[in-house]
């Protein structure tokens, strides 16, 4: 059986799901002149309105088409200092140690398949923060008491091979399109206080996801030990 | 080494924790006339404010002392019609089938020390109820952003062989008090989707602990199938 990747780099940037809104609290972290690191930042739903509020974003991906949408969706809107928007790795990210004040990780996690990743991606975070930098991340929750995605969990599991993982297909050609995870609190919460952060702030949310249903969410706000 | 159980028949009434408030949500399952089952109802947190309403309320716990304590109280109170306060334990309830039209269990199961109880518990319920009757559950969840509770939850596993579980420890003589779970909302929502309920009511809520604690809560209601 083939093992589930997912391969980001190559979907269509308008065909990437981006429905969760930036959470007023990242404004509690931010500060004149901050430095802001986007991981993920797909079309820019973050960095965009980040620079908006002035501060100097940096958005990274993996989808260069993406990338492009950003760069003329950030040209278009006249943000006071335009993003620097740059492919690349979350594993591997081109940025010395210490360079940022804010990273931002929104429903990005949620398409990282390997648990093993997962954990590079929060210790690359790590790296590139400033010392008590913060790391804000909202993320898809596991959502048990919703029957469809009970149903999704424990029927995609023999494939997704992790608990809470779920299997997007393409509705054309019925092909799987790719797989997302919806996490638990503790999953979360061991992700960043095993690869350089403690927990500063912690709230349960609803998101609602592409396809329209509401699911459990979480909007997380890590401090670099 | 001694297996970890909990004795509430014994417990001094006044030691009984009684923190969480009924959520509003069960005035939507009442109606006029509508025979309530309080299912470790202790000194009447839940059963008073009801039968203030006009409802018909039975009150059931397995500690005498609390009970006493319950119908003083509804006494003082002047319900419209006074509670039935009787002395049971959960997993062999004293009533005929389809006795009742909604069953309340507010911070009773993370009492429930045994898995197979908890689930004998929820069958209980819901042979008592009638068909199409709620069930109210409010109990407390695991709550893994806090460093107190993770730490507990990890240090007390190895004694509580349960992810989870906490001990409660007496504050004068140093011995355990009692055990409390808390749950996942796989484990909540699985423990009535299996025992005879569907979820029709889910709310992820705060709670307050007895010691002034803030923790993750569940507010749920099942429907009998």
């Amino acid at each position: 059986m083939k093992e589930l990747t997912n391969t980001w780099a190559n979907i269509e940037g308008k065909n990437i799901p981006a429905t969760i809104k930036l959470d007023p609290i990242i404004y509690e972290y931010t500060f004149s002149g901050c430095r802001i690191l986007d991981i993920g930042c797909s079309a820019g739903n973050c960095s965009i309105p980040l620079a908006l509020h002035g501060f100097s974003v940096t958005g990274i991906d993996i989808n260069s088409e993406a990338l492009s949408m950003a760069k003329s969706s950030s040209i278009s809107q006249n943000c006071p200092q335009t993003p620097l928007f740059a492919q690349s790795d979350a594993t591997h990210l081109p940025f010395a140690d210490n360079s940022f004040d804010i990273a931002v990780m929104q429903a990005f996690l949620t398409t990282i398949v390997s648990k093993e990743d997962r954990s590079k991606i929060i210790k690359e975070a790590c790296r590139v923060l400033k010392p008590q930098g913060h790391l804000y991340l909202a993320d898809f929750g596991q959502t048990w008491y919703s029957k469809i995605y009970r149903e999704r969990y424990l029927n995609d599991l023999p494939l997704t091979k992790e608990e809470g993982s779920i299997i997007a297909y393409d509705e054309v050609t019925g092909e799987v399109a790719y797989v997302a995870h919806h996490f638990t609190e503790k999953e979360l919460v061991f992700l960043l206080v095993e690869n350089g952060f403690e927990v500063e702030f912690f709230k349960r949310d609803y998101f609602v996801t592409r396809t329209g249903n509401r699911v459990n969410g979480f909007v997380v706000v890590g401090k670099k030990m």
